[in-house]
């Protein structure tokens, strides 16, 4: 079944990046907000409630947030689910909106990852595999090498997806990097899970993106007549990552992630236009574009080497520079996706424009339990 | 407006108290879930989507919790609004019912607080309120001197929630204390926050408590002919706790929810017939139904001592033996609060049971920001 779809009123973020300490969750947070209420033409009496998405911003860090945006008396809600923990919030607002509950809503999606991650997110001391060193980078390595030799794919072929994703992002002013890197660069980086390097990686980030999301009512309360694009729904699947065939990019949860948003929405793999995916690694944009079925099996290392998921290619994949280099700060990445698709919808995204862009897909992959599974894979679906 | 209510199929829950460190907080979400779910008649397949309502549980708990229930590829999400973290998971199972986006959900609420909190739960380095000695405990002590000044009500009075809320969960087999307390153990007990003794305090607890809400589509499903109580809405209000008057006991926040609670509900405060109430302290307890409009200002310490708070009383407050004596595992606290309203509604509540309950009230509160604003107040209301 289909929901009604939200309407996107605003999009807002801050340039991800590494803040120093004084720039708090809080005040990150705030500044996107409030970059969203204005492009919505919005002010906060307008706002009906507010939905956060974070990992480790510690207990009511919406209500903190709210609480220093001016909000006071609203439902604040805090959502987690890892590195969907944005799109989560941004599911739980379009629910909200659907059932009638709420006209006019605020999405935040922030992190401040440099406060409390030192290197690298460090598993949970309960987690057995990264015990026995099958850390995240370790999975992705492992993926990556599975990869090359099932479907006799090459290191540069990989390596390409950095190459593309840093291209995009020299025309994102909110992008953490803003230079193009050779593929040179990413071969010769600093090892970090062989065959994947330094740049085969995302970074660690700070920062803020932020929604506001509305019914029709609510458009008509902010005095809008041109609606902007229309979110027509967010899948949620929680579970294996692995089937258990022991292929470790069978994608499964990718798989069940893409039906589920083509039965929520009723838009099919053929009508997506561009994707925002999450390219956590380099690997991880190939094999999860084929989990979902928008690329073929064992095709997607050669697309990207040939430039067709580069701007002006058959289906742009990351124009916003994807987590490798826009960065990824982990709560604040599903809003930042849906931001950039709004601004691709919009045809406003200047020089990293998707050309006719009608239908553009986000996908955040949030978690795992002990490595394996018990992930959560969001599949959001935006159109013009 | 109101939206469509949620039919109760099932609630369960695990004896509240302290469990060692093998006994995991996935351990006790499973035991309350299957509780819930044998309750309702439902097996896992019946199931559309998980809400788990955890503070302490580490990012993406609700995962492992899903995986080790055995559920694989559905909708998991994790809602974190402190102490009122069960009811916002319910809340927005609700509005996902509401919508239409799901049939039959399950909603776990749970806390492991004995491996992660030694003595209480500590304020954030940034409280600068708890810098100076204003921490949680303290806040409630100067409520408590505070009325007790205004109103000129007595300590003996206001240590009455305690002796009532013990004396209630005698007949509770889910509560973590389950003996009568005297007057004078309540008055002699070691002092925390005077006039508040220790057993003016919830204590640290472990737990879990669940239930299954299903649509009208959903009942069908799980086969069930007689639905149960109806949880008619839950109102979520995040803001100020002291409007800036001066009186601590104001409690602006709890009318605000009541007042968002009867809009929700279309059930107005003559229609109450008993209360689960966060009596995180006893003096809160008082202040909260003075603040939500169900007592008179100024007359709910004497309305204890009366015993019009008690079981047979005018308005039962806390059947369950509240948080003070059921326990207050802080994430589980909102579901195990919906669980007992269920089994009053039903009738089968035994010793501890409410002559002739039609309507009941939940109320959490969760979280402070610095101390003074910026918590989330539910108020769930559940019909026969």
């Amino acid at each position: 079944m289909t929901l009604a779809p939200a309407h996107v009123a605003g999009a807002g973020m801050i340039r991800f990046g590494k803040y120093p300490a004084d720039v708090t969750l809080e005040r990150m947070a705030v500044g996107a907000a409030r970059a969203a209420l204005l492009d919505a033409g919005a002010d906060l009496t307008q706002i009906d409630a507010c939905y956060v998405g974070h990992v480790f911003g510690g207990p009511v860090a919406g209500q903190r947030i709210a609480a220093q945006l001016g909000l006071d008396g609203l439902p604040v809600s805090n959502h987690e689910n890892y590195c969907a923990s944005g799109a989560t919030a941004l599911r739980e607002a379009w629910v909200a909106l659907a059932a009638g509950l709420h006209d006019v809503v605020l999405i935040v999606g922030v992190e401040k990852m440099t406060d409390r991650v030192a290197g690298g997110v460090r598993p949970d001391p309960g987690d057995l595999d990264a015990a026995v060193g099958y850390v995240m980078a370790a999975g992705h390595g492992l993926s990556a090498r599975r990869y090359m030799a099932d479907h006799g794919a090459t290191r540069e072929q990989i390596a390409a997806v950095a190459v593309k994703n840093h291209a995009h992002s020299v025309h994102n002013p909110f992008a953490q990097y803003q230079r193009p890197v050779s593929i040179e660069e990413v071969l010769n980086a600093r090892p970090i899970a062989e065959p994947l390097g330094l740049l085969d990686c995302s970074p660690i980030s700070d920062g803020a993106a932020a929604m506001v999301l509305c019914t029709p009512a609510g458009l008509r309360r902010l005095g809008l007549v041109a609606p902007g694009p229309r979110m027509l729904g967010c899948a949620l699947v929680s579970g294996s990552v692995r089937p258990g065939t022991g292929d470790v990019n069978e994608e499964d949860v990718s798989r069940r992630a893409a039906e589920e948003a083509w039965k929520l929405t009723g838009i099919g793999p053929e009508d997506i236009d561009l994707v925002e995916m999450h390219d956590c690694f380099t690997i991880a944009e190939i094999v999860r574009m084929e989990g979902l079925g928008l690329i073929p099996r064992g095709a997607g290392a050669a697309w990207t080497a040939a430039g067709e998921t580069s701007l002006g290619g058959r289906l742009p994949v990351n124009p916003s520079g994807g987590l490798l280099s826009r960065g990824h700060p982990v709560g604040a990445t599903g809003v930042a996706q849906a931001c950039e698709l709004t601004w691709q919808l919009r045809g406003t995204a200047g020089g990293r424009q998707v050309e006719g862009a009608r239908v553009g897909l986000s996908y955040c992959k949030g978690g795992t339990v002990n490595g394996t599974d018990g992930g959560s894979v969001t599949t959001l679906v935006m159109s013009k």
